[in-house]
């Protein structure tokens, strides 16, 4: 068995997947410390991510693998993937390539209770239609 | 209708609670970008937290409202919240009397995937004992 597939069956022994087989996963920039998205992963998503430093999540709306920026080309490169205390939650630092919202915001939070409502904080820096074309995924 | 109501009414209607009226809250410490934790919230927990800016959560395990620092006196004050893209996740940026985790350490993200496997990076600053006495909770 090699290094690689150690650690991984290492990291797999230690999540709580929930009856589902997932586990959310926060993605915090490495360097800023920006909380860029939540998702979630399968222990099939975890393993690829620890593998290839590209992260993987999977889409329950799609019900598939989503390779993070394979449509979008907004790829999150893993720094360090970290497990909670009772391995119900994963933080990822990453390095996120533009931006991580699909509303072409760079973070999903951007919605704010400020001044008695919920207001914007942040506005798109890319189109949805640059990011995806006509198609949203 | 006075102005806290109207922005939780704001708040909660963005708020997509999953089957079970819950909706996963990440902590993250506001002025240095650590994130903490992440747990539940209802629909009473968003209202308390905004109400009082005292973090309050909904314990899966105990099936109740869980007044983060109530027994351990780690309380978790609010400084902002915020919602995410498609409303299943909420951001919140706090202040962590103490620590985070149950376990006596800062953050409950203390397990890295490191030097092949997977690390403790973060020893307890108190002990178990010293935050709850004999019960854990």
């Amino acid at each position: 068995m090699d290094k690689i597939a150690t650690q991984a069956d290492q990291v797999l022994a230690a999540i709580r997947f929930d009856a589902n087989g997932l586990v959310p996963a926060v993605a915090q920039q490495h360097d800023t410390g920006e909380v860029l998205m939540v998702a979630w992963m399968n222990a099939e998503a975890v393993r690829e991510t620890l593998a290839t430093s590209r992260v993987c999540y999977f889409s329950r709306s799609r019900g598939k693998l989503w390779r993070k920026g394979e449509t979008s080309g907004q790829s999150q490169h893993l720094k360090e993937l970290r497990v909670d205390c009772d391995g119900d939650t994963l933080l990822l630092l990453i390095h996120q390539d533009g931006v991580a919202c699909h509303t072409g915001r760079r973070s999903c939070f951007f919605r704010a209770a400020r001044d008695g409502g919920l207001r914007e904080i942040a506005a798109p820096l890319v189109s949805a239609d640059a990011l995806y074309g006509h198609a949203h995924g």
